[in-house]
C-alpha cells in the first residue's frame, strides 16, 4: 500500500511525475517557513552523462527543471566517463597487487572533479549548489577499500543546506570514508548508484532518479539484439539479479539497497531534451508489476575470469584454503565447480571471479599453493556468462532446461550452469555471447513485434 | 651560527650529503627504541618530475636513497604536469566568475592522484608508503580559496606514521582544508613548494628538498639566455624577490616560511640519476654567502596584466573604490601607476593584475563602474615584468638607471617601473622579454665566461 500510495498519490504515472510537484512548488513559495519541508528528489548522472563540460551543462538543465518544478535536489555525479579507466590503469601500473586503500584515494579524485564543475555551473545558471566529498558529507563505509559498504549517511548537513541556503547538492558519487581511520573509501565500479540511492534514503528522497545513456532497464542488450524492448517496470528483485548478472545499468548493491529501503528508483536517459524528458523504467515493487512474463529478461557478463585448479587435493578444509585467501582479499568468487578426478584422491576445482581481479587471485593463489596442494593452475579470461531473470520462474518448471537445449542446437558447449528460484546462468566461451543471448531473447518471447 | 651548524654539522656540504646519514641509520636499527629520532626530511616534487608512471618511478628512486640513508621521509607532490591546467580550463569553461570554493574541490583532485600513485609504487619497491590529503593531516589554512594561506600545519600524525610504522608520509601537495568550513584549499599555483616548507616546518625536517625540472636557481632563464649560471647558493631574501618576479623555480609563499621558519631550502634536479645526484642551488641565509654579487638574477614575469582606467573622477576614497573589490575577491593589485590628464580634474590609473586574474577583475570593474566613475577601461595581456635581483643594490647607488639606459639603447620602451631595496622592475611590451632580459644579464655581469 505504501507503494501504490506512492505511485499515485505523488504523481508518478507514466505521463504526469511533474504535475503535483508544480503545484506543491508554488505554494510553498507562497508561505514559506509555514508549510511542512519540500520534497526532496535524488538525482543521478553516470560517466557519459558528465563526459565533457556541455554533457555537464546538460545535466544542469536537468536538474534546474526539477529545481523549478519545486524539488529540493541532491545530486550524485560519477567521473566523466574514460577517467577512472585512466587513473585505475596508473594504478595497476604502480603495482599488481596494488593497496587498496591508495588506490581508493586516486580513484575518487574522478568524481570530485565533476561534483565541483556541476556546481560551479549549476551556479552560473542562478541555481545555488555546492559540492560534497564523501568524507564531507559524511558518507560513512566500511574499510573493504575498492569495494566498500555504505554503514551510515549523515543526511543532515545536505538538508541543511537545502533548508537554511536553498542549495542544490552536488554529490561526488562513488566515495565514501572509513571514520576509524579517516581514508577515503569507494564502492567498486558503478557505485555511484549505489551512494544515490543511500543518500535518497537517507534524506527521504521522493525518488531516486538514474540517469544514464539508455533511457531505461532493456529486456537484453539492444547493442546485440535489435528487438531487445525496453521494460516500463521492473521488480526490485529481478532488477537485483539483472545486476548481478552483468546489466551495467545499475550497480547491484544500490537495486539491494533501494530493495531494503524502498526507494523507488526511476532509470532514465540524460540525453533526452532536458525541457521534455522520455520515459524510463521504474524500479518497483513485484505487487505493482500487472502483466508479469516468465522471463523478464536475459543478461550477460564478460567481466568474468575462469580459474581451474587441477589435481586438487580431496581432503577436509581444501576449500577454505582456496577460498579464504581470497575473500580477505575481497574478491568476490561466483560459480564454483567441482570434478572428482579419475583416480578419486584428487579434484578439479573450477570457478569465476571478476575479470579486474583476476591477475590478483593468480597471485594470491600461488603463494597459497603450499597450503591447497594443487598440480598446476589454469586461468581463462575468454568466457562469458549469460543469466536468464524472471520472477515467473518460481511457478514454472523445466524453463532452465528449454534453455539448455536451445543452446545445445547451436553448438554452444555450457562451461558451467548455476540457477536460483528466479534466474539461472550458463558459462560459455566468449565468442558465443551474441549468438547465445539472442537465441534465448527469442526463446523466451522477449523480441519485439 | 644555527643556520651554519646546520650547514656543516648535518653533512650537507656540497659533496656529502649523505655521509652522516648512513651512519645515523645503521646505528638507530641497531638499537631501535632506544635512540634520539631519526633525522627528517622532506623531498618536494612539481608536475614535470610525477607527469607519468616511469617518472613517479623515478621520484620513487630519489625517496629510497634518503630512506636508505636513514631519514624519515615526507614527499610533497604537484599533480601530474598538464593536468591543473585541463582542470582549470574546465572551471573556466563552467564560468568565468567561478566560486572559488570549488574550483579548490576541482584542481585538488591532481595532487590526489599523483600522492596515491607514489605511494603505491613505494609499497611495490618494499617501502612502507601513505599517502595523505590535506584534509587528513590536516593542513589547515585560511579561507580565501584559490590562495589560502596555511594557519596550522599538524605534524603529530605524520610523525606517529614515521614513528610508529616506518612510513614514508606522501603528501598531496597544493591543498589543505579550512576547519571551520570543512571544505577543501588550495594555495595558488605552485603551492606545493609552500606545502613542503610548511611540512618541514611542522615536523622540524633537516631540510626541504625541492626536485624540479631545472637543477637549480639560475642568474635567469637559460631557455632565453644561454649563458644562464646555476647560482649555488641564493639568499632567502634575494629568492623571495625572485620567485616573485616570475622565477617560477619556487612559490613566493614558500621562501617567506622557508625565511621565517629558517628551513634550509634546496632546489635541485629531479632528473639527476637517483642513484648518484648532482648539485643544485641551497636557499641560506645572507650571512652564508661569501662572494656577493651586486646583482644576483634577472627574472621576468609574462603572467601579468595591465589595466589602465581612463579619466577616473580625481577625488579622496577612489582608489578605494577600485581596489577594494579586486582585494575581496583575492586577486593581487601589483604596480599602480596614477597619471593625472590635461583637464586636471580626472586621473589614468594604471595597475597590473595576474593574467589568470584578468578577466575577473575586469567583470568586478564593470560592476563597480558606477562608485568609481570611470569612463573606460582599457586592458593588455601581452606585457612582461623584467626584474633584476641582488642584495648588493643596497650599498650600490646607480644600479637601475644604468639598466634604463641600456633598455633605451635597445629601443625598448618601459610602461612602468617599480623599485625596491634589493630589487627594480620594469614593464614593457611582451615582444621584447628576451632582448631585454639578455640585455641586463650582461649588463650585470651574470654571463657565463
Amino acid at each position: 500500500m505504501r507503494k501504490r500510495a506512492f505511485l499515485y498519490g505523488a504523481g508518478v504515472t507514466a505521463t504526469g511525475f511533474l504535475c503535483r510537484r508544480a503545484v506543491h512548488c508554488s505554494v510553498t513559495f507562497a508561505f514559506k517557513g509555514f508549510l511542512t519541508r519540500m520534497a526532496r528528489l535524488v538525482m543521478k548522472f553516470g560517466g557519459t552523462s558528465v563526459a565533457d563540460m556541455d554533457r555537464i551543462r546538460n545535466v544542469a538543465q536537468h536538474v534546474a527543471r526539477e529545481v523549478a518544478a519545486g524539488y529540493h535536489v541532491a545530486v550524485v555525479v560519477s567521473a566523466m566517463s574514460g577517467k577512472t579507466n585512466e587513473l585505475v590503469g596508473w594504478v595497476r601500473d604502480g603495482s599488481k597487487m596494488y593497496d587498496t586503500r591508495e588506490y581508493d584515494a586516486v580513484v575518487a579524485s574522478g568524481e570530485q572533479v565533476t561534483s565541483g564543475l556541476l556546481a560551479i555551473v549549476l551556479q552560473e545558471m542562478g541555481i545555488a549548489a555546492r559540492s560534497w566529498q564523501g568524507w564531507q558529507i559524511p558518507l560513512e563505509t566500511s574499510d573493504a577499500h575498492g569495494s566498500a559498504r555504505i554503514n551510515r549517511v549523515d543526511g543532515h548537513n545536505l538538508i541543511e543546506g537545502f533548508e537554511k541556503r536553498g542549495e542544490v547538492a552536488v554529490i561526488a558519487g562513488f566515495q565514501g570514508i572509513h571514520p576509524e581511520s579517516g581514508r577515503i573509501t569507494t564502492l567498486g565500479r558503478g557505485g555511484s548508484d549505489t551512494s544515490a540511492v543511500a543518500v535518497a534514503a537517507a534524506i527521504k528522497a521522493e525518488r531516486c532518479d538514474i540517469y544514464t545513456d539508455v533511457d531505461g532497464v532493456y529486456t537484453t542488450d539492444p547493442r546485440i539484439v535489435t528487438k531487445a524492448r525496453r521494460l516500463d517496470r521492473v521488480a526490485f528483485e529481478e532488477m537485483l539479479e539483472m545486476a548481478s548478472m552483468g546489466a551495467k545499468v545499475l550497480q547491484v548493491r544500490s537495486v539491494e539497497l533501494a530493495m531494503v529501503h524502498r526507494v523507488p528508483t526511476y532509470v532514465r536517459s540524460s540525453f533526452d531534451d532536458p525541457a521534455n524528458p522520455g520515459l524510463g523504467t521504474l524500479i518497483c515493487d513485484e505487487e505493482d508489476i500487472v502483466e508479469q512474463q516468465i522471463i523478464t529478461g536475459i543478461a550477460y557478463s564478460k567481466d568474468e575470469a575462469q580459474i581451474t585448479l587441477r589435481n586438487v587435493s580431496d581432503k577436509p578444509g581444501v576449500a577454505a584454503n582456496i577460498f579464504m585467501p581470497l575473500a580477505d582479499a575481497n574478491i568476490n568468487v561466483d560459480m564454483i565447480i567441482q570434478v572428482v578426478s579419475d583416480n578419486s584422491t584428487t579434484t578439479d576445482i573450477t570457478f569465476t571471479v571478476p575479470a579486474a581481479e583476476f591477475e590478483r587471485a593468480k597471485v594470491l593463489l600461488e603463494e597459497a599453493k603450499g597450503g591447497i596442494g594443487y598440480a598446476s593452475l589454469e586461468g581463462a579470461t575468454d568466457v562469458v556468462k549469460v543469466s536468464a531473470i524472471g520472477i515467473g520462474m518460481r511457478s514454472h518448471a523445466g524453463v532452465a532446461a528449454r534453455a539448455f537445449k536451445a543452446l545445445a542446437d547451436k553448438g554452444i558447449n555450457i562451461r558451467a550452469i548455476t540457477t536460483s528460484e528466479i534466474k539461472f546462468s550458463v558459462l560459455i566461451d566468449e565468442a558465443y555471447t551474441e549468438l547465445a543471448v539472442r537465441t534465448l531473447h527469442a526463446l523466451y518471447g522477449l523480441d519485439k513485434a
